[in-house]
């Protein structure tokens, strides 16, 4: 029998909480320490804060350092989706020695938007010979890794497009209200300017495909528009009116010069037919790949950062991304 | 700019004809070297060999050591399905040190059915600190890489199917005489019987499958039954009656008791309707993947073999499979 992987959680919110549940289905995980930064959290056993129905004997830590100084094999962090917000957080994990994987959406491949940020959590994890991946299934998965891991069949890629469907109407209503679901038109631009409205992760999976399929990008553009209801839609949280917005469009470019090469596009709302996840490479051979009926956010975000544990705790010690590392499912070891 | 990886082409058949012609357009690849039993070949510059169109300066030898001796960094190796017939020819390239990547079919998950020579092949591979991958779309990918690749966002996995059905009408001439294009029901039978016909690999996708997610797999079938044409078949080499065979229908099933957890289906014959590749996962969340329109056998086999290449390289020595390494394509480095 293997030693378990030993885990801190870093963020106890709901997806910090989901992560704690599944972790413990997985024969080889073993809980030992749990951060939040939330008063109402702090000296709470961690198996009460998270709903795992039990008491795990650990308890829910204000401060990061103590939790950190009694060790781990990795810490499972899920705070933030703005890098800035965290390097703090992730240095003083690399700095105790520990391995990260974090649900950071500009973590998941932070090169282009943060260079200097990036080379010095490379160069920092590589100094204590331990790895830091952001991860996560959007950023990380759906619109990123699935189109590379598809692509090892071509001999030459062309021009790449992922199309992400997301039905919001049965997610939570943090999520049915993330995506600007009731909101007029108008309240929903003047959020997306204030920075408050935004998927985040697109741009850093098409920086993932092109340096990942030797793309020549220059540039990359986002735009994020309103989808609009063109009818009533009733969810079980909220209503939404003919006209308002039922949630978010958002569509990222990929460019050589003038020459589209990346086209990656999500649309999140309630009241979607049919989600869908699909890729189209352009190349030899043409590929048309779909996952009818879409890869669930929230469960699928929670299992790919769980599932990555045994692949982080052994890769190779710096900065790696989804595309580094083979993904699979993580059974639990016993 | 990088060390171009060198590499060594073991067997210059019609696959490794079509690996040398892929490597050459890959910037960072540099063929050194060739090999092929063949006397035809022997002594023959490796461009006329593999119809690359112009000479390459690198002389096909019908014998490996002295290739071997003058070094490389990776052999990529085309020229046989059984392990048992090419295990000398796999030692002899790790006790050079040098990296191999195979498209030997029972290489690419070979634990269950040739557990010592297994063990063998890891620690000799090991002890020279070189990888040894077996690799191509099928094993390799299309039945097993992929289901893999799409359960990393799933919590629970219950059972597996894979679904691949390939229109042999537009391959070459020998994959519609492999697969048994035709011949009678009963040549048909006599040529399974006589271990000639059939396609490699089902059973090492079923087992590369279980083990990566952990399905407790006590057995593994296989079958092999003709596809009958239901009318007469015309394809650019050859035409087949009504009633004859069109070609293979083989399929794996792994159980755990009486329980089928896994089902691998293929189906490659002339005058299919319509190639597919489809994978579906029953467990949380349920998973639907397809691959419209499949993924090409013969290109993407060359595809995936060439592509590994610098993944192999920076392996962690001993015996890997697909399920280890992160599978992308590869554009060539400069």
């Amino acid at each position: 029998m293997k030693e378990p992987i030993r885990v801190i959680q870093y963020g106890v919110g709901p997806i910090g909480a989901a992560m704690v549940r599944l972790m413990l289905e997985k024969p080889g995980l073993e809980i030992v320490g749990a951060v939040d930064v939330d008063p109402a959290k702090a000296g709470k056993d961690l198996g009460e804060v998270a709903r795992a129905g039990r008491k795990l004997g650990v308890a829910v830590s204000a401060a990061a350092a103590p939790v950190l100084k009694a060790g781990g094999d990795i810490v499972v962090h899920t705070t933030s989706s703005y890098l800035v917000d965290v390097q703090e957080q992730l240095l003083e994990c690399l700095d105790a020695g520990i391995n990260v994987v974090s649900t950071t959406e500009e973590l998941s491949y932070p090169f282009r938007k943060h260079p200097e940020l990036s080379r010095l959590l490379d160069s920092r994890a590589r100094e204590r010979k331990v790895a830091l991946l952001g991860t996560g299934v959007n950023p990380g998965f759906a619109m990123d890794k699935l189109a590379l891991t598809l692509a090892t069949v071509c001999h030459k890629v062309e021009a790449v497009e992922v199309r992400r469907v997301v039905n919001a109407s049965k997610r939570r209503l943090p999520l049915q209200k993330k995506v600007g679901a009731g909101l007029t038109v108008e309240e929903f631009r003047a959020q997306v300017a204030a920075g408050i409205l935004k998927h985040h992760g697109l741009p850093e999976s098409a920086a993932m495909i092109a340096d990942g399929l030797g793309l020549a990008v220059d540039r990359i553009e986002e735009t994020i528009d309103p989808m609009v209801a063109e009818e009533k839609v009733v969810t079980e949280f909220l209503e939404v009116a003919a006209g308002r917005v039922a949630g978010v469009h958002q569509i990222a470019r990929a460019f050589a010069g003038p020459k589209q090469l990346i086209f990656l596009e999500l649309k999140m709302y309630v009241g979607a037919k049919e989600s869908i996840d699909a890729v189209t490479i352009h190349g030899l051979p043409e590929l048309n790949l779909a996952v009818n009926g879409g890869i669930h956010g929230d469960l699928a975000t929670v299992a790919v950062t769980v599932n990555c544990i045994p692949e982080v705790v052994q890769a190779r010690p710096g900065l790696r991304t989804s595309r580094d590392i083979p993904m699979c499912f993580f059974p639990g070891t016993t």
